[in-house]
């Protein structure tokens, strides 16, 4: 009986002490996605003004060499010669490589300038440096400890890819998954949850929209469109491989052949107004997010999705900013459209089936993939996004858009490889 | 150029190597989804025989004291006098204890007896023994390996939860989370997808329908939905550790004071049948099905949850088979519901908060319980669920339904914690 009473009391001290880290972290996550919102809120409105700048006077293209020339002296006169990009908030939830508020400012003028003058490129890898680098802030200030650091950074890169997208869920699972491909941060969920609802309300309130595409028709789940959609994720795996080994390979040539910064980014614009005039349009110019609609409503052209690899690369690769994502949808979404009704199934579909499993593939985040199907697209036909993200994953190799993340175990057998790559 | 001829030939020779075994599985996991499929489908009519003839004739209750003791009998004389239940599947995806086929006809057989006489369990015990048994033997059989044969187990549990309940996509998450929370056996995934496909499929064809519940109104997404779920998602929590602690604390008692088992379940067997007498209905025997759907109609008593864990405890403490699973599910279900019109939510969606979110807090797996969200009430509202599921999760504490389960890390900081609980 006194056992019971003593295990009793000690269960009330437990849950109390429970209790109040629950609060505490409610606290800091709502603090970290009020403040990312807001400042991604002001990067998208930034972004719009220069895509509709660039809309409106198509010439802007021809200023992406000075473009590129800004960026290099902003990042060296700010003491940054190297950026490591998303790497770097991949490295901070493992380690402690100190908090880079400078970063915050640098990456969104440079992606913005990136966006304004065509280059090919997203917003997500800016959009996750200035969330982590932001919250990493907050939890250093507030003299959090490095494990809890380390939460803040991932609760900062939930809070940015939901300001960004409006995919609350996506993004907080996102975050958790990322850093070391099978194994789970649950201890982050709750406050990176948190963190994406806020600052999806804070956008949401701004007046920016979420990201939505209209999928036409789903198929149901039978023997064939298993069968249909199995193949589509093995396309998926095959434009990921593409896509990682593209960017690679730019970077590599890039360094090798111009070591100097500046001769590289000038050398990279005048190669992407050659192709740009070479291709006869800018579609593949910027994020392309008018390409990708079409390609939901069933149009697109065969050769889009090796044309943006190729411009995302030569942008990318010559140290302009932005981020690999929405090339990524581009890729996916084009590849998709165009293989669907070979497969059989709807162009539509296809087009979502793309974007999702090259995102799989390109991340190695598969329970993020599905999420972002259900709130990119609706629910309908989640389990055959999730078939096609399944295949793509375990087909895609081991390339990954980025350096840092760990992939701990083969994809193939149940066992730990993270030693032996 | 040397180099790049051989880089490509070797890209070539693996990717080869890769489709073969992504072959490989496919074939092996629709065996795998076939199989498993048909028996579960079997076994889903027996036990529907079984309530409803216990529907027809309540007076069934009165054998329960018999049907437990053949239950034992059976048990001992196959040689199995401790059934470690779905720990047994749990433990031999991480080491190798050895296929036990004849578990299938018996924990069918014994599920079966348990709800033709009003013992209050669930089939997904069962579900997941017979479906892991069977695929664990095929593996044996085709001589794959033990990592290989891992993977297969996982196949069949997968299958045996999605011919269950019509959940594919939660199916084949939930093999892949429950082992190790914290670690994701993303190698099972593709697999175990295609496994719980195919069940679905054979469940479907052989005119056996999915769970589905209606949550009648989901609110927005807003500062105050997201306080209110918080909320609920505490009140989970403490239902989980409620739950675990009293089915671990009615297998203690049981072993303690009778540590003979035909005593024991005769003991268990009289003790529910007073239970029923007293509470004066047979809504806490069985699976309670028709409770959990009243309860989404916005029905609920506020007892029910506490009579539930307590029926279930009487039921699995004293030797009876089945789950633990749907009784988890009811008093999810019926607390939410009780709950939800105090916190300012509509009661219909309270049972949805309820049933995901003890579901997460006994089991500790989040993403498997977003999905079980999905497929259960369609996806009105998922990041709300989620919130309650992330919100259960932290605050619900080491408790689990499977003691073979490892929690690899501290559910409020990124720390390994494996090794010294």
């Amino acid at each position: 009986m006194a056992k019971l009473q003593h295990q009793a009391a000690e269960t009330v001290h437990t849950g109390a002490g429970e209790v109040g880290k629950f609060i505490r972290w409610a606290v800091a996550a709502l603090l970290v996605g009020g403040s990312v919102g807001t400042v991604i809120g002001l990067f998208r409105m930034a972004v719009s003004w220069a895509v509709q700048s660039r809309a409106q006077h198509p010439a802007l293209l021809f200023a992406v060499p000075l473009a590129g020339l800004l960026i290099v002296w902003l990042y060296r006169s700010c003491g940054l010669s190297t950026d490591p990009g998303t790497d770097y908030m991949l490295l901070s939830v493992r380690t402690n490589p100190g908090v880079q508020l400078r970063m915050v400012p640098l990456i969104a003028v440079s992606t913005v300038l990136t966006h304004l003058c065509g280059g090919s490129a997203g917003r997500m890898g800016a959009a996750l440096q200035m969330g982590g680098s932001i919250s990493g802030a907050l939890g250093h200030w507030a003299r959090m400890d490095e494990k809890d650091c380390h939460i803040m950074t991932m609760c900062g890169m939930a809070a940015g890819f939901s300001a960004l997208f409006g995919t609350p869920l996506t993004a907080a699972v996102f975050a958790m998954e990322v850093i070391s491909v099978g194994e789970m941060y649950y201890a982050a969920f709750f406050p990176c949850l948190l963190s994406a609802f806020c600052s999806f309300l804070v956008t949401g309130a701004m007046g920016l929209p979420a990201d939505a595409y209209q999928v036409a028709a789903v198929p149901a789940l039978s023997l064939v469109s298993i069968g249909q959609v199995a193949l589509m994720g093995a396309a998926c795996a095959l434009a990921a491989r593409l896509f990682c080994s593209g960017l690679r390979f730019a970077r590599y040539a890039y360094g090798r052949l111009l070591p100097n910064p500046y001769f590289r980014i000038l050398t990279g614009g005048g190669l992407l107004i050659l192709l740009t005039l070479l291709a006869g349009s800018q579609a593949y110019n910027g994020a392309g997010t008018d390409v990708v609609i079409r390609a939901f409503a069933g149009e697109a052209r065969p050769e889009a999705f090796l044309l943006k690899i190729l411009f995302t690369s030569v942008t990318l690769g010559a140290g302009y900013k932005g981020g690999d994502i929405a090339p990524a949808f581009f890729t996916g979404a084009t590849l998709g459209c165009v293989l669907a009704p070979v497969c059989g199934l709807p162009a539509s579909f296809g087009a979502g089936l793309g974007l999702a499993g090259v995102f799989c593939g390109v991340t190695n985040c598969p329970l993020t993939s599905i999420l972002l199907a259900y709130e990119l697209f609706g629910g309908a036909g989640l389990p055959l996004y999730a078939l096609c993200c399944a295949v793509s994953y375990m087909l895609s190799g081991y390339c990954s858009l980025y350096g840092a993340q760990k992939i701990l175990y083969s994809k193939f057998r149940a066992e730990y490889i993270a030693g032996n790559r």
